[in-house]
């Protein structure tokens, strides 16, 4: 678990980071953490057997003189990140994520990650909302959140609202792309661009029900728990790296539409998870999976 | 949900009944209830939107002379089976099922069947567990049930296994065949016999993850839940009528072995579940999917 | 499960009843369902060994001429609800119910029910949010629904927030009052007054962390799940029968503040189910438990 | 999630340890890692805010000369556990702990305890079952564990069966003690003896419906979802820390007998979880919660 409580006085830095496994990497990491005078707050660690790869996560106080620390720290890992050929990546904690949203019809995930952005809940910032419907217009208008409409009536549309996309990533720095239920599928460029930081939503317990219609594909099946995936994009339809799954229980007497109404919920819980674990830094890459560092 | 005490006085009987849908069938079965001298301890029922079917579970008892409330109990519904083209069935609350239970190296299931019906909490009496490997010997010798071992090394060997199946199933008045981690993929003609009264544990969230090491392909595509799903055996391999599913949630951490050691306590809650059911005469086919009155 | 598709045609009406159990009652009933020309479409009912009462809830669509079904069926009803001296009910599927929502500080729960009512996933409709905060006024306003203000910073102004109370429940006709994290304790008077129609959340699983602060003593407890409680209110301070009951997993790391926040989600949940099966009539008192036609 | 194939190669050991949290701990303990020639397998650590303490467990293996590894990590230990004034424990990782099982009437527990050490899914060996009914003593003879019965008819019965408890405890060199459904009240003298490495599983969500009959408070009290808690013994009845805790969801036509049978699955996999935990010592005390490092 996480919290944002410790990141309230600014003065914690969270280090992500992977490199072949060996030993002596804690060693030189918590070394590295000494010399620069900080304290490890929170750490979590895991050696992939199927990749061979160490992955850490440590979050860091500055116990002295918190304005330098992140410079001292930078050139106390400097030797031990080169010596490991580690892949790291250092941050300030809480600092919120700059997050597009793209939208279609469904408004449940976009309100249940916009009430949590106000609320402090998730670490993220969202310059604009961009869909291809008017219908979370008011519920972005209401966050004070600024609201794109772009219609996509065919190929061209398509290729513009894609061309947006990218203009929006570029101009606003974002560093996080969400799907929250945008039902288009994506060029595999656009997928290709935003490769590593677009999460998307997709309505089934994946593998199953892939594509369109999952609770109509789940209703015809007959399941009793119908679930939620947030996965990164790929090009791959439905197939990326699976970052928060749920479930929740159902019976023959749902209907479609009863089963589309009760996966909202899971969608925006799922959602909204791999959301928070994104900002802040909990989710790494090991091949086709996910480490969560919860 | 469901009681074995109400049954305790032997004195209960279960209707369930399918028929199309339409006015007055729940007045005409009540007429025949009353007209019997039966009152209603439970009941359940479910108009199929899919297939137009009307489907009805009840327990009924009888209020006065239960010795021959099965008599009066059959001619008061004659009329009514007939009128609404009934498949109807009416058995004894708490008769135990005879059931065949088919098993191979993995021993949980079956100790999870027998423990819980030694226990009372099943209600199902086993002539006989059949495996092609001997794991599970001594457990069924414990709970005082016959086992018999039949090797199964080549296409002749599973030929006589099944054949020895039918023939079980024939001497034994066996009423429901269970595959308790029954390792082999059964031939189209014995699927095509057991038809309805076969169930199957499979050790993945079906449809996802059928065939072969399905908690490897969990692995691999790196889910954060982990599923079971118990089903009728149909020829088509994985895809019969679900009965019971269940999901545990697993993360980055779990090798194949550990979610394999998990996944063994969702299977045998999953297939106890089915079997139980099944038991209870609960378990209704409405086409490809089924309608469980808990 | 339930369905608020099966009212769109507004041609369906819900019986709720409860009497002495015995034999007959189904077959009158039923026996009326046909006479007034109706079907059923949806049947629950429940024999309580505890208090030896019979509770039943139908949903009935006119086969033919629905504006005249609603006196067909009163008038066919009659004789038997006399006859088992039955507490009934008659309403028309789907009415919205109208409901009064009290607030204090916290936003989740208002939120959540008000995003629901208007994506017509809970029938009710909220003339009014009462509140002794500020807080949701913006949430209520956006959904259109009128706030008012009224703070407690004494004894007076609490009687006059209760006085305001029953004045809105008289004059809007107020079927519903949910107390969506209002934090003060109603007075007896008034909850004599609303008996049977306020429903509360608490934030614990009761009866585990009665009173104030349940999440700081859920923490320093050292529980694994925490949970949230809707139930009816009684002048038993968390004591009132129990509607709705959901837990969610935490471990050591969780802070109160962690804990709170991940309590939201499940107390808006299990609110959003009290009133919703409270809407659709599916709550019936048993004593000092209810039973839920779900 | 924890491995014990990890430990299959008998070269990994556990350190767990605790001490007041400050700068420098993780650096210290990771140099005499590095200094033994060990390499961390899996590593977690937890600063409590409650008490200001810093926990941490490490499962480290041996690079080279796994057969003096023991010594030369202890010795290069113990300026660190010295100058941070730690307490500590080092372990063999996959080493069976000696527990002693206490039962009564009820089986289930004993009976999933014993199949799993079997199975080689819990790290324990078991040199006796101690019980004052004989409902397990054929469960314990399957399982090839010694079985002892001991009725207790009066207080001097009561007393004898806890001085055969320590006398157990003192020649076998138990290390846990696992009340798998003993249903008497430890003496406080016992509770004493036995501190920090007793474990009851209470049938029970603690803190609600403590003490006797907690299905039957659970009925009357009309919850949604029952609940069973595995914690340490203290001699303050149903209030020691808790280890580990499951709910399952109940409806109102649950009888007290049925919520006693679905009960048993969640007793049973809380207790296992708990000593499973504890064997593999991912169980620290903090105060009076614990922490779990799974």
């Amino acid at each position: 678990m996480t919290s944002l409580e410790a990141t309230n006085a600014n003065s914690q830095w969270v280090l992500t980071l992977s490199c072949i496994d060996g030993p002596g990497i804690v060693h030189a990491i918590s070394g590295a953490i000494v010399a620069a005078g900080g304290n490890i707050a929170e750490s979590q660690q895991f050696a992939s057997a199927d990749t061979g790869r160490f992955f850490m996560r440590l979050q860091v106080e500055a116990v002295a003189q918190p304005d330098t620390f992140d410079a001292r720290f930078a050139s106390a890992l400097a030797p031990v990140t080169e010596r490991y050929h580690m892949t790291w990546r250092l941050d300030r904690a809480g600092r919120p994520v700059r997050t597009l949203l793209l939208a279609s019809t469904a408004t449940h995930c976009v309100n249940d990650l916009l009430y949590r952005q106000r609320g402090g809940q998730l670490s993220i910032e969202v310059p604009l909302v961009l869909s291809n419907h008017e219908a979370v217009r008011d519920i972005a208008e209401f966050y004070n959140v600024p609201f794109e409409h772009r219609a996509i009536a065919g190929k061209e549309d398509k290729a513009a609202f894609e061309a947006r996309v990218l203009e929006v990533v570029e101009e606003q720095n974002i560093e996080l792309v969400v799907l929250a239920r945008y039902m288009q599928i994506l060029s595999p460029e656009l997928c290709e661009a935003l490769a590593g930081k677009a999460i998307n939503i997709h309505h089934s317990f994946l593998p199953g029900f892939k594509g369109a219609n999952p609770y109509k594909q789940a209703h015809q099946r007959g399941v009793k728990l119908i679930g939620a995936t947030a996965h990164f994009v790929t090009s791959d339809l439905d197939e990326g790296p699976i970052i928060e799954q749920d479930t929740v229980r159902v019976d023959h007497s749902y209907s479609v539409r009863e089963l589309t109404l009760l996966g909202q919920d899971i969608e925006s819980r799922a959602l909204r998870n791999a959301v928070k674990w994104f900002a802040e830094n909990r989710v790494l890459a090991d091949g086709e999976r996910t480490i969560i560092f919860r």
